[in-house]
């Protein structure tokens, strides 16, 4: 299925953006954090739109062809695929945050163990690590991240809520878990959100490991 | 040892088939789940016959040669090459279910261990994971997903009773595992089968994950 | 230092065994399995010599020039390269059994942890796995495999005379292991010798799952 | 930003460093040993100088231009550059022993997790296995081996004297670890820097797993 642009995005944007995702998700699949065409990928292309994964693609094979258009509510634009059922989730973080350009969801045998291990506490707590450097703003391992793990549901709009509260509470976030399932982290550009990515996904996997060791 | 196809069925059709196989078996090799040329893999080649790999070949470095034809009892066709012990296995789910045109057989370490721990229940039952939505007719994670395990025999026809006897008994079956061996999965294609198949790998790790954190 | 060859064995033999312990180094590297210079890898050339990894050498990345021609008692021939200081072990195995032809060394963390844990039984007990039956002579999952674990010691003589003494015992040797070391095991050719070392690593791997799972 | 060389350092010099440097984080990296742009290495230059990964690059694509020149006090020489905050603490080696030509320090899963599991004791004791060889000096298993585990500190002035408490101690230091943080190892040159790393993270991998055990 072809997708066709609005007038005010010039296809080589479009392609640029698609490209990034397509090289970034295939990265990723190598992995194993993208298991069985689960994950989803996408970048802002301008103020009212993103690009996103098409649903039920293999991320290890993805290509130009397999990304396409949303408008900030997760609508498709220009085209008859259908973007992922949690499209809402990455039009909610572009939408809050104007200066986020990348949004990740990936589903790592890491992140959805932690999810579980820590949904009853509804948060992951994360200190003495000198990795959360890592994330924006954090300059030293002493202080304490918090990352917030949300009940798992297939009706999106709870989703969004739970989301939406945690930010109006006040409390910083540069990532949430959802219980059984996966982690959604997000970046100023795709080397941030990578980066991002890849410091929770290694340090909720020393969080487990050291409760394996009971230390 | 050459294979001699039957009039009705073109070499154009078995030399697609047999890639197609010998693809996916090098693809699964590389992730480690065919130790030991353990492991084999089928596709319905008409409704008569099936194209399945050779006994005792390395995974990892299959080819169009290492395919074989056999008929939907399990017989080689054409060919004086001996297939998988295994093979009755395969031609029982192409019998039960005319429209399932792929069984993949792999033996990872999750599997095997998976196996032995969850033989006393003779089942796996997965409950609240998002990737259970990877299963054929599955759209939720709240629905429960139940994967018997049977007991090992190098008696092959004591194998097919037994899964004949949980398809009879009218409960869905998607996949098995058998103790101290590996799974079985299928698709309509190649893609949902292995879509199955790492889904099933990645819960299966999941549990085992859940249970060393006493979770 | 180059390899000055006996006027019995041709030089495209010797080269043909260099190539495919090299080759096999490699890919076994690959996986992990000789970290930081460690294992050892040989085949026969003929009755009275082996070709063997010299001392070393990074397995990762090695070439014809890394293998060196010793007799039947461990010694150089032919060079003034320095063997591996195990080399007695290979040729022990080659001495007693006429018909084995590569005998393979490594060194994994599957492997090291196994043997610490079982070094107090002195064998590994596997029983119940079908992979057993990837081990010459092993027809079926019921039956035992026995794999003895030897206390370690830099004094060859020493770990040469425990491998006599389980040998002259008149128990079956398919591989065993040095305490805090490794594994060592052998086939009739290359793919035999791969073969029982993948189901090895793989079935050790299996056995510490289900002692971390108290299953 | 372009690297101004003094000049009594040659191009060409410079450039086999930065080269060797670039192809070592690769290799690293692949590992997963390098998540989030973390860790550093470096490689001495001359008595004065030394050439040393610039601060936030991805380790996995590292290239000649990703390497910058510091003095033996860690300070950038000829580039507006920023060295790694860590720069003091590889400086410290090249300063103390003169014959020490490479700098590695690495973040993976494994070393951070030691370090977390060891900081209470201070130091990890390494006993009884085969590849302690592997370290410079150490010629049996039966010697022991001390890492010791500093406390983190964003501070490195702190860290630099922790350093020099333990070498000033009079006991050998081949390696050590920083709690919650990752390793630092080096050699005379990059095949002995990278043995030591190797075995130490094969080792402290161990030692978890027995841990895991209860063994």
């Amino acid at each position: 299925m072809s997708q066709i642009l609005p007038a005010s995005i010039p296809a080589t944007l479009f392609h640029e953006r698609a490209d990034a995702i397509a090289e970034a998700a295939r990265e990723l699949a190598q992995h194993g954090w993208t298991p069985a065409t689960s994950s989803n990928f996408s970048m802002r292309v301008d103020a009212d739109h993103a690009a996103i994964t098409i649903s039920g693609r293999d991320k290890g094979k993805l290509g130009r062809d397999d990304i396409m258009l949303v408008d900030m509510h997760g609508k498709a634009v220009g085209t008859e695929s259908r973007p992922s059922a949690e499209t809402e989730l990455h039009t909610q973080v572009y939408r809050h945050w104007p200066d986020i350009n990348v949004v990740l969801h990936t589903h790592s045998r890491t992140q959805s163990v932690a999810s579980r291990l820590f949904a009853k506490d509804g948060v992951v707590k994360l200190e003495g690590w000198e990795l959360q450097k890592a994330i924006r703003g954090h300059t030293t391992h002493e202080s304490a991240l918090d990352i917030p793990v949300f009940p798992n549901t297939q009706h999106m709009p709870e989703l969004v809520a739970q989301v939406d509260a945690w930010i109006e509470s006040g409390k910083p976030l540069h990532a949430y878990l959802i219980n059984g399932h996966g982690i959604y982290t997000w970046g100023h550009d795709m080397a941030e959100a990578r980066r991002h990515l890849e410091a929770l996904e290694f340090l909720l996997g020393c969080e487990l490991d050291l409760r394996r060791l009971n230390a």
